[in-house]
C-alpha cells in the first residue's frame, strides 16, 4: 500500500483499498473491479482514480460549464445546440490535471509493478502494459472511452514480441494502440487512420491472392470460413510465409500511424507515463463529450446520481498466450430464455479478431468446463455469488492466461424480454430479491414486446435483409412502392408493406393505409421510425441491403428480386426481413408473467381499466386483466351499413319528430350491444360515452358528393340522349336527392370539425338524441338486472367546458330516461353520471362541475389537442415529424402526457374536483393510459385508475405497481 | 313624533325622521321623500317601513330561501329555474309579517291623518287614501309592486266623489284600486280582469256608436286626436250622456270586480287597514319575485348592496282636482341633448288617462312658469339643490293639487349617450362633480353608439315602423327575404338588409352576407338580436306593424308594399325603420367628449393600441387616440389579386427553391405597406404579427376545384366533338393544371384547420416564409430610419406552445433577417421580437417562454376557443345561439371575456411571465381588448395594455379610466 501525508486528498485508490459500495467515488467498473477483489476473486491487479479528481479537473472553470450544459437541459433546437457544444470544447481544452494527481498515478504505478511482477516500459523482461478505462457511478454504455495496451512504444513492442513469442500479436497490438490513442486522447480524425490502414489492407489481399496463393489453399482448407484480412493474423503453422508477409504490412501501418500522429499532433510520445498522463486527461475530458451530456441529459442522470467519471488503470492480460490461456463471456442465467443455466461462450488460446477471420469459432462454456474444470467451478462459483450480492443476472468477462483465470469485469446481463420476466421471477422465488424489486426490474416496454404478435419461432425462416427494429410487431403484406398505391390497394382490402428509400411528411397517408414500414436508410429517429412508432405500426428502418428502384417497383436484396405485390413479412421486433408470409403467433399472457403481474396487482394504487368498444375487445381486455371498462365509445357500434344508414338519416332530419322516429329505430338496435358488453363485465364498471364525434363525421365529404352528383348528371344527359325513359326517371331522381344531399351536407360542414358541433353540445341542441341513447344503455342494464345479473352502468358526457352543459343535459335528456326506464320496467337502478374531461375550461372549472357528477374521466387526446392547439390528424400528418426531428418537441406529446402543460390541467383538475366532491371518482381514458411514463404521472397525480387499449391492460398493471413502489420508496428514503 | 318603547324595534319612520343617507335603512325611494321633505320641499306626508322589518319578515325561511336563491345564481337552466322558483314560493306563501310592526303602523297612520288633516277610510269628510311603494337601496325599476289608491271601499269612494266632485274619477280610481289589489296583493291572475274589461269596453263602444253618435261628433270636433276608451273620462261638458254613461259601466265593472275576488280569494277586504296590512306584505313578498331575483343576479346586487324592500305609505295627492291643479315631470337638463336648461311636461287639471284618450296634450314645462310661475321657480330651485347633492341630473315627478306643489320622486334622469357625457363635463366644470366622477358615469357602451353610423339629423325622414333597438348602427339596403339570396346578392357586391319574420340557426349566413338584420317578431334576446350583435351587425327587432309575405317577397306596413330589391334603411340606435336609402353620419370625437377622454388617458394605467391592418385604419386609429399598433395581421395585405397569386405559388410549391424565389417578389410587394404603415404611426409601437392562418386558407376549397374539374372536362369533351383545336389544347391545359390543382389542395386540406399547420408551425417547417417575411418588416424600418424617422417594430410569432418554437424561428429566421438587413443597409436597428400567447399551453407555460422574448399579447379570441374547445365560426353558426337562448352560457364568451376559464390562463400567464422577465410587456389583441367588462378584468389582472379595433379605441380609452378609478376607490374604501 501506499502512503500519503494527511493533509493530500487521495484521488487514487487500488482494487483493494476503495469502498466498492462506494460507486460515486469509485465509478460502476471501479466499484466492480474493487468489489471481485475483495471477494478475493482474481482481478488483474490496477487502480482507480476516483471522480472526485475528475470533478478537481473541471472546478476551475465549472460555472461556465454548467450553465452551458443548463443550456443544453432546455433542449434548444439542433442549430442553437452546435454553437454551445462549440463553446464547452473551447473552455474545456484549457483544463489541467489536479495538481499532486500524477504524484498519486505514479506511486501507484510503482505499486502495480510489484503487485504484477512486470515493468512498465520495460524493453528486457515482460514488460507491464495497462488498459485506462473511464467509469461513471452508472452505466453509460459507449458513451465515454477507454484505451488498450498503454504502454507500447518502438522498444517495449519488441520485448512485448518476444515475451508472448508472437510478433505478429506485439505488432498488432501496437498499431492498434496507436489509432486508439491517437482518435481518443490526441483527438486525431480517425478518417485517416482509417483510410491508411483501407490502403494497406487493399494491397496486402491484392498480392496475396497471387503471391500467396497455394498457402491460401492450404488454409481455406483447413478453415472453410476463412476470410482474408490484414487485421486478423493468419495461421502461422498452415501459412508461414503469407504470416511473415502480413507482420511487414502491420509494421508498416505501425510507422504510417506515427506519421499521421507526427503530422496532426506533434511526435508519438515514447514515455509510457506520459502516455498514460494524456490518457487520463483524455478520459476525464469524455465525460463532457456531446453524446456523453445528451445520454445523461436523456436519461436524466443528474450530478446527484452519477458526477464526472473515475479512470480505472488495470494491467493488461492476454488470452491468445497459448492453449492454457482464453477469453470468454458468462452470463449466470440463459438471456434468452431466461432458464437458471449458466450461458456463454469460449475461445481458446485467441483474441475477438480470430473470430473475425473465420479461424475460430467461439465454444460454448462446457468446453471450459471439460478442458480446465476447475477454472470452470472457481468462475460459476463467482457468478452465483456476484447475483446474490448484486441481485441481478450477472454479465461476466473473463481472461485465462497461463492457466490463470482473470475477472475483467461483472454487470447487469442484458436480456430478452421474455427472460427478464422469468429471472425477475425466479430470482425472487430464490429469495435472492423480494417480490417488489422484481416487480420494478421489469420495464412496461419489454412486456410490451412480449404482447405484439412475433414471428412464430416455429417457423424458421431465414430473413433476407436486417435493419433496426423500429416499431414493434411482426406482420406480412404485399410490397407497395408509393404512398398513394398503399391507400388504393388498402381500399381494395389489401394487407400492403410500404417499402420506401426514405420517408417524408408528404409518405404519411401511406403510412396509415399499410399493415408496416420498411426503409432502406435512416435510424431510430428517422421520420419513419417516429411516426410508425407514433402510429404503432410495425417498422424495420435502415435496412441498408436492400436497393429499391422506384421506376420498375422492386427492389433486390442480394440475388433476389422483389416486385411490387409480393409478400413479405418484417419483424419490428428484431429487424428481420422475410420472404414471404411468415406466421406469427399473438401473445398471451401465462406463466411467470401471470404470476409477476398477480404480485404487481397487490402493490399498484391506481385501478386498471380498459377502453373497449365491441364485445371482442371487452372479452381480451377481461382475459387481461381489466377492472371494467373505461370508455366505450358508442360511434363504434354504427359501422354496421343498416346503422351508419339510420344515423344518417337521423342527422339529416329537417324536424325533430323525423329525428324522433329514426332514433327510437336506432336505440333498439344498439341496446342489444350494450346488453352484451354489460355482461361480459357483469359486477365490474362499464363507462358508455355519449355520443362525441361531430355529426357530420358520419356523412360523406362534399366533394365526393359533388363528383357523385356531376357523375349522375352526365349518365342522365346520357341515358336522355338514348331515350330510355325508365332510367331517366330513376336518375333524375338520384340527381335530385344528390342536389339535396350536397346542400345538406354544406350546411353541416363544419371549418374545424373538432372544436364543433359535438359532444355534449349535440346534447344541448337536441337532446332527444342525448336521450334515446342514455335509454338505450340504461334499458339494457334493466333488462340484465331483472335477468339477475349485476350491470354497472355509468354514462359519460364529453366534451363538457361549462357545469351549465351538464346540468343541461342531465335534467333534459339523462334523468328522463333514467326516470322512464325505471318506470316502465319496474326496477330501481343505480347509474352514475359523471363527465369526461377533455376541455381545458372543464379543468380550470373542475371545482363546479365536481358537485355535479359522479365522476371525472379525462380525455387526454382532446386535452392535449386543446392545450398545445394542435389538431392530431394534421399535426402528424403535416408538422409533427419535423418537430419530432428538429428536437422543438422531445416527446410525442399524444404518446406520452406532456406533464408540463397538459399534466398542469390535470392536477388542477384532480385536485379541485375531489376537494369539492369527495366521493368523485377519477380516470383516465385519453391513450395515455397505457403509456408506462404517462402512467407514473397519473399516480403522482393522485388519479383513481386508468383505462387503456386491452392489448395494453398487461402493461398498465405493472407500469401502475412500478409507479406506486417508486412513490413509497422516495418516500421511505425521505425524498 | 310617535313614541315607542326603547326596547321595541323601531320599523317604522316618517320621512321627517329617518336618515335619508341610510338608503340601506329606507331603500332608493324612502330616503328620496325623506331627503326632500327634510329639505323642507313639499311631500305628501307619509311614511317608510324599513328594510330590517322586511329581513325580519323572511328571517324564519331565510336558510331555505338563501339556498334556493343560490342555486339560481349558478344560472341553472330553464327546466331547473322553474322548480326551483316553485319550492321558493312554497317556502315564501307561509311567512307573516313580523310582531309588532302591525302596532306601529297603526301608530303612524293615526299621525299621518294628524299631519293631513285627512281621515283613513272616513266616509263623510275628505278620506285619507295612500300609495304603497316597494323601494329597495338601489333601483329596480319594475322589478317590485306598488299599490295606488289603497283606503278605498264601497262607502269611501262615495266619500270621496262628493270631495272631488267627480264621480267619475271616484269610481274609476276605485275600479283601478280593485283589479291592482286583487293581482298584486291577493295574487288573482290579472287576465280575470282583463277580460272582464275587454268585454265592458266592446259593448260600451258598441252602444256609444249609435247611441251617442251627435256628441261623439260633438267631442270630435273638440279634440280631433279623441279616441274613444272605457278607461277615459269622456269630457263632461261636451258629452254629458256619455260622460253618464260610461259611469255607468264603470260601476259595472266595479261590482264585476269584486266578484272576481269573491271567487278567486274571498270577500274583497272593506276595512282599510286589513288594505293596508295585506298591502305590505305584498311588498314584502315582491322582493322574491322571480323578476327581481333575476333583476339582482343579472345586476349583481348582492346582499351587501341591497337586501329587501322597504315600504312606503305615501298620502295619495291628485293633479285632476280644477285647473289650480295638474301632473307634470321636471328633468333638471335637457336628456336629449344635454344642454343647461330644464326640460319637462307639465298637465293642467287632468290625469294621465286623458293624455291616452286625445283630449288632453302635455304642455311644455314652460306653460307652467307662465301660469304658475312661482311654483315654477319653487321647482327649479329644488331641482337645482336636488342636483348638487345628488350629484347628477334629476328627474322629477311632481303634482299640483289646488295650488299647492308635491314632490313625489327625485331620481336620476335617464338620458341619451350625447348628454350623458355632455351633462357629465358640465356638471364637473361647475364643480357639481369631480373629474373623476364624470368619467364614471359615462358608460362606455354609451359612447359606443355615439361612435356608430346615426341617421343623418338634418334628414327629417318619417320612419314606417318602429321596432327594438336590437344591435347598433344605422344602415341602408336592399330588401331580402330569405338568407341564401343575401348571400348571393352580396357576393354581387349589393348591400342588402335581410328581413325575416324572426330568425333560427340555419340563416345566420345570411347575416354575414347582410349589411343588417330587421325582424317583424322576437325581443332584446331573440336569435335575430343576440346574432347580429355577436357579429356586429345593426339590427331592428320584433317590429310587429310589418307583415311579411315570403311568398310574394315583399312586407306590408300600413298601406306600404316593400317588394325585394327595395331600398329600406334601419337603425339599431332608435329602432326605427324607414323607406329608401336615409344619409347616415360618421361619428366623430368632438367637444365634450373629448374632454372627457382627455381626463380619462389621465386616470388609466392600461396603455390603448389599435388593431389595424391597412393605412386607413391605422389614420383613423391614430385620431382617435390610439398609441400605437397592437396587432397588424400580415393576412389582410394578400387581399390583392396579383399579391394572393403569388402567395398562392410560394403554398403550392413543391421545393425550397420555388418557394424562395417567389416569397422574395412578395417581400418586395408587401415592404411599401409595412413602411406606410410605420410611418403613419412614426415613434409608437407597431406590433407586426407573421403569418398566422392555415396557408390553405388562401387557396379553393377541394369542392370548389372539382366543380371547375367537371366543368372544364365537359367544355373540352364538347369542343372537341366540335374539333376546335386550338380551343381543345387551351382547355387540355386547364383540365391537367385543375387535376394538379386538386391533389395539392386534397394534400393542403386539413381537418381542423384552426390547430393545424399554421402560425409558428409553419416558421418551424418552412423557416424560408418567416425570413422573407420579418425581412420585409426589417427593411421597412431600415429605410425609415435612413430617411430620418423613428420607427418602432415589434415582430410577433403567433400560435407558440413550447418556448422551443420561439428560440428555432428566431435563430432560423428572425435573427438571420434582422442581422441581413443591418448588414446590408448599415443601419442598427432596435426591434422587439414577441410572442402571441393564443394557446393554453403558452399560458401555463409562460414562465419558460417569457425568458426568450421582449412582450407578450394574448391572443384571447383563440384563447377562448382552446378553452371552451369552441371553434368560433362553428359555434356561432351552429350552437352558440341556442347556448345563449337556454342560458347555459349567459354571455358570448368570444365577445365578453370568460373571466372564469380563459381569466384564469389570462392571470397565470402575466403573473409567471412577469415574475420570470420583469421588462416583459403584455397586452392583448384580442377583439375583448375593446370590450368594456373585459377592459375591467385586463387592468385588474396587471396587463400593461389593450388593443381594440379603430372605433373601439375610445370605448377602451374611457373603459381603462373607470377599471383603474374603481380599483382605486375600492382601496381607497379598504375593500
Amino acid at each position: 500500500m501506499v502512503k500519503h501525508l494527511v493533509t493530500e486528498v487521495k484521488y487514487v485508490y487500488t482494487f483493494h483499498e476503495g469502498d466498492w459500495r462506494d460507486k460515486k467515488l469509485l465509478g460502476g467498473k471501479g466499484s466492480s473491479l474493487a468489489q471481485m477483489t475483495q471477494m478475493g476473486l482474481p482481478v488483474p491487479p490496477g487502480f482507480t482514480i476516483t471522480t472526485e479528481a475528475c470533478r478537481e479537473f473541471y472546478t476551475p472553470k465549472k460555472s461556465e460549464i454548467d450553465s452551458v450544459v443548463k443550456e443544453l437541459e432546455r433542449n434548444p433546437p439542433p442549430a442553437v445546440r452546435d454553437e454551445l457544444i462549440k463553446r464547452a470544447w473551447s473552455i474545456i481544452d484549457s483544463l489541467e490535471l489536479p495538481g499532486g494527481l500524477m504524484k498519486q498515478v505514479i506511486e501507484h504505478m510503482k505499486w502495480l509493478e510489484e503487485a504484477s511482477g512486470k515493468k512498465f516500459g520495460d524493453v528486457e523482461g515482460i514488460p507491464l502494459l495497462v488498459s485506462v478505462r473511464s467509469g461513471a457511478a452508472v452505466s453509460m454504455p459507449g458513451m465515454m472511452d477507454t484505451v488498450l495496451n498503454l504502454g507500447l512504444n518502438d522498444e517495449v513492442v519488441k520485448a512485448l514480441a518476444r515475451a508472448s513469442g508472437n510478433e505478429w500479436f506485439a505488432y498488432d497490438a501496437y498499431r492498434r494502440f496507436l489509432q486508439m490513442f491517437g482518435r481518443i486522447v490526441l483527438g486525431i480524425s480517425e478518417k485517416l487512420f482509417d483510410e491508411a490502414f483501407t490502403r494497406a489492407d487493399g494491397e496486402f489481399k491484392r498480392i496475396t491472392v497471387e503471391k500467396y496463393s497455394s498457402e491460401l489453399s492450404a488454409i481455406r482448407e483447413a478453415y472453410p470460413k476463412y476470410s482474408l484480412r490484414l487485421d486478423a493474423q493468419p495461421p502461422r503453422d498452415v501459412a508461414p510465409r503469407l504470416w511473415e508477409e502480413s507482420l511487414n504490412y502491420i509494421k508498416k501501418l505501425v510507422e504510417e500511424y506515427k506519421e499521421i500522429i507526427r503530422e496532426n499532433w506533434g511526435e508519438f510520445p515514447q514515455d509510457p507515463m506520459k502516455q498514460l498522463e494524456l490518457a487520463i486527461k483524455a478520459v476525464f475530458r469524455s465525460w463532457m463529450n456531446p453524446r456523453a451530456i445528451f445520454y445523461r441529459i436523456a436519461n436524466k442522470i443528474t450530478p446527484e446520481i452519477a458526477d464526472c467519471t473515475a479512470v480505472n488503470v488495470v494491467t493488461m492480460v492476454y488470452g491468445n498466450m497459448g492453449w492454457d490461456s482464453g477469453t470468454g463471456v458468462y452470463f449466470t442465467r440463459d438471456v434468452a430464455n431466461g432458464e437458471n443455466v449458466p450461458y456463454g461462450e469460449f475461445l481458446p488460446n485467441a483474441q475477438g479478431e480470430d473470430v473475425v477471420a473465420g479461424i475460430r469459432t467461439p465454444l460454448s462454456l462446457d468446453e471450459l468446463k471439460t478442458s480446465m474444470p476447475h477454472l470452470y467451478e472457481q468462475l460459476i462459483d463467482a457468478g452465483k455469488n456476484l447475483e446474490k450480492i448484486n441481485k441481478d443476472v450477472m454479465d461476466i468477462e473473463f481472461t485465462i492466461e497461463r492457466g490463470r483465470l482473470y475477472f475483467l469485469q461483472n454487470r447487469a446481463a442484458k436480456m430478452t424480454p421474455l427472460a427478464r420476466v422469468k429471472t425477475a421471477v425466479d430470482m425472487a422465488k430464490e429469495r435472492i430479491i423480494s417480490r417488489e424489486e422484481a416487480v420494478l426490474k421489469v420495464s412496461p416496454e419489454a412486456v410490451l414486446k412480449l404482447l405484439y404478435p412475433m414471428i412464430d419461432p416455429r417457423a424458421k425462416a431465414a430473413p433476407i435483409a436486417k435493419g433496426l427494429a423500429a416499431s414493434p410487431g411482426a406482420v406480412s403484406g404485399q410490397v407497395v412502392f408509393d404512398p398513394d398505391t398503399a391507400v388504393e390497394w388498402a381500399k381494395k382490402g389489401r394487407r400492403v408493406i410500404l417499402v420506401r428509400v426514405e420517408t417524408k411528411p408528404d409518405d404519411v397517408h401511406g403510412f396509415y393505409a399499410a399493415a408496416g414500414v420498411l426503409t432502406a436508410r435512416g435510424g431510430l429517429t428517422s421520420h419513419a421510425a417516429v411516426v410508425a412508432r407514433g402510429i404503432g405500426k410495425p417498422a424495420v428502418v435502415g435496412a441498408e441491403s436492400i436497393k429499391i428502384d422506384y421506376e420498375s417497383k422492386s427492389f433486390t436484396v442480394g440475388d433476389a428480386v422483389v416486385k411490387e405485390g409480393v409478400w413479405i413479412t418484417i419483424d419490428g421486433n428484431t429487424g428481420s426481413v422475410y420472404l414471404g408470409e411468415i406466421p406469427t403467433v399473438a401473445p398471451e399472457v401465462k406463466g411467470e408473467l401471470e404470476e409477476l403481474l398477480t404480485w404487481a396487482d397487490g402493490f399498484r394504487k391506481l385501478g386498471v381499466r380498459a377502453n373497449a368498444d365491441v364485445p371482442e375487445d371487452a372479452a381480451i381486455a377481461r382475459k387481461f386483466g381489466a377492472e371494467g371498462i373505461g370508455l366505450l365509445r358508442i360511434e363504434r357500434m354504427f359501422r354496421k351499413p343498416e346503422r351508419l344508414e339510420l344515423l344518417r338519416k337521423v342527422i339529416l332530419s329537417e324536424s325533430r319528430e323525423e329525428r324522433e322516429r329514426y332514433l327510437r329505430e336506432l336505440s333498439k338496435m344498439i341496446k342489444s350491444d350494450f346488453k352484451e358488453m354489460l355482461k361480459i363485465m357483469d359486477r365490474l364498471p362499464v363507462v358508455i360515452r355519449l355520443i362525441d364525434p361531430p355529426l357530420h363525421e358520419f356523412l360523406p365529404a362534399p366533394e365526393e358528393v359533388i363528383k357523385e352528383l356531376y357523375e349522375a348528371r352526365a349518365s342522365l344527359a346520357e341515358v336522355r340522349g338514348r331515350g330510355v325513359s325508365a332510367e331517366v326517371v330513376k336518375l333524375e331522381e338520384r340527381v335530385k336527392y344528390l342536389e339535396w344531399l350536397y346542400k345538406r351536407v354544406l350546411t353541416l360542414k363544419e371549418h374545424n370539425p373538432m372544436l364543433g358541433h359535438r359532444g355534449v353540445r349535440v346534447g344541448v341542441t337536441h337532446p332527444e338524441i342525448y336521450y334515446y341513447l342514455a335509454r338505450a344503455m340504461i334499458e339494457a342494464a334493466a333488462e340484465l338486472k331483472l335477468e339477475g345479473n349485476q350491470p354497472v352502468l355509468e354514462i359519460m358526457v364529453p366534451q363538457v367546458a361549462h357545469v351549465n352543459e351538464i346540468l343541461f343535459v342531465k335534467r333534459k335528456a339523462i334523468l328522463p330516461a333514467l326516470e322512464d326506464v325505471e318506470r316502465e320496467y319496474r326496477v330501481k337502478l343505480d347509474v352514475k353520471v359523471g363527465t369526461m374531461i377533455e376541455t381545458v375550461r372543464a379543468c380550470l372549472t373542475a371545482r363546479e362541475i365536481a358537485r355535479e357528477v359522479d365522476f371525472f374521466s379525462f380525455g387526454t387526446n382532446d386535452l392535449t389537442q386543446a392545450t398545445f392547439s394542435f389538431s392530431r390528424d394534421d399535426a402528424e400528418n403535416k408538422f409533427l415529424p419535423q418537430y419530432l426531428e428538429f428536437e422543438v418537441l422531445k416527446e410525442n406529446p399524444f404518446e406520452t402526457i406532456d406533464t408540463y402543460g397538459v399534466g398542469k390541467l390535470v392536477e388542477i383538475a384532480t385536485r379541485e374536483g375531489k376537494e369539492s366532491n369527495p366521493s368523485l371518482e377519477v380516470g383516465i381514458c385519453g391513450e395515455h393510459g397505457g403509456d408506462p411514463k404517462s402512467i407514473e404521472f397519473f399516480n403522482r397525480a393522485g388519479l383513481d385508475y386508468v383505462s387503456a387499449s386491452p392489448f395494453r391492460v398487461v402493461i398498465a398493471r405493472l407500469a401502475a405497481a412500478q409507479a406506486a413502489l417508486r412513490e413509497k420508496f422516495k418516500v421511505e428514503k425521505g425524498d
